[in-house]
């Protein structure tokens, strides 16, 4: 939700405190009680800054997008306290924490020794017209609840081929709110091979990888793609659209699943 | 540099093939030659997504900002390779990049026991009118040449208080290009205390923490802050501006800086 903080408003007649509504951010560390080599062991697997709300969908998210899990039946308990939540997996995903990636500020593959591949998606039919994509970044933005009061966080959405939203979410940080969703559809148990994702801003290679992994075959951003997720879109066969504007938008891959 | 990748252009009048320049993201992997107990050892320490170009500058400014090194004095040697640097760090830092931290995807603070804190910074004396500050998002925007573009990348700058703009780094990942600009900053010995950073997008916890680490007294987002990112800025006595637009900014804190 998010806070309100005073603020001084400077303009060209002087200066004005009132109170400001801003994003919330806030770290969430997360624990890991899981088995490796037969034996149950907690560790801490990391600190992620993020919007708080659905933590349990958006650890479930990151676990299956970082490849820990298969699904949200491996999460077997998870135990929320305040900025903390301890994951329990299922006895039969073995897991070495320990030998764990290094982290840099800058990326989600910090440490890994490869940029991560995902499979290349076949075809389950999911298509959409030209007007219904058109038509989603007006249906996002009547959603983006916290964006209109703050001005500060990114949304990404699940839609169907009639261009209908089926889910949406709001976050801080751009990775959260998709891992939010993915984390979401998993535990409902929804399939997303006929869905697409909306981004509010830009998609770059995680957030194309992040789609890729969870068979999600259609990535629209309002914003901007990047050389590597053309590329890895390309690879993925997943269609990526950018530039969502108006009566526009620019098709990189996958131009046949557009009507 | 941007590159040109082809493109389908869907309009209500139809589509068209045509080529599109998009902003370039590659993965560059840091191997960090160290020493550990008086012995020397190569470790990797991870993989970031950024725009090729001063990558020299990007990983000086990353190790300074994690805290692995005091300045660019520690850094004795840079090999820059395709997709890769290895880095020697002098006998002196001590590193145990054995036992580094777990990564996720949402965050750089990633496998942190706690967030990380800055020092207090004193007053050196850097002073802006809200008349200069109001000016810093023409001067940039005149230099995004790379979001001129391509429309997906961020930009940074540093500005001194009569409202120049020192330096201005472009990446696709808002950290980079603060981590460029003071690894810049720190190569070329420049004092960094009478200077602000400018950023083209919001300014959450990571980006406000990078300033305070260096010594950066002001922060002038064009968009949003976050609320944790004025609480820390408030607790390292630097001055937050956000939503920097026309002839407006909202003061979060350190007003006393804004003249």
């Amino acid at each position: 939700m998010p806070k309100r903080v005073p603020v001084e408003r400077w303009t060209a007649d002087g200066a004005r405190a009132e109170d400001d509504w801003l994003a919330e951010e806030a770290p969430l560390e997360i624990l890991i009680e899981h088995s490796f080599k037969d034996q149950r062991r907690v560790s801490t697997w990391g600190i992620t800054l993020r919007t708080p709300g659905q933590d349990a969908e958006l650890v479930t998210g990151l676990l299956y997008s970082e490849g820990r899990i298969a699904g949200a039946r491996d999460v077997i308990g998870l135990d929320m306290g305040e900025g903390r939540v301890r994951v329990s997996l299922d006895a039969t995903v073995d897991l070495d924490l320990g030998r764990t990636r290094a982290a840099t500020a800058a990326c989600g593959f910090c440490g890994a020794a490869d940029l991560p591949e995902v499979d290349v998606l076949g075809d389950a039919g999911f298509r959409i017209s030209r007007e219904a994509l058109c038509g989603l970044p007006g249906l996002l933005e009547a959603r983006q609840g916290q964006f209109r009061e703050t001005g500060g966080v990114h949304a990404a959405a699940l839609f169907d081929g009639s261009g209908e939203l089926v889910a949406v979410r709001e976050d801080v940080g751009r990775h959260n709110a998709v891992d939010k969703l993915i984390g979401w559809a998993l535990r409902e148990g929804i399939g997303v091979d006929k869905t697409g994702l909306l981004l509010s801003g830009r998609a770059g290679f995680e957030l194309v990888h992040k789609a890729g992994r969870a068979g999600i075959p259609f990535v629209a951003a309002i914003g901007a793609p990047t050389t590597l997720s053309v590329e890895l879109a390309r690879r993925a066969n997943v269609t990526l659209a950018g530039f969502l504007r108006g009566e526009r938008v620019n098709l990189y891959t996958g131009t046949w699943r557009v009507l």
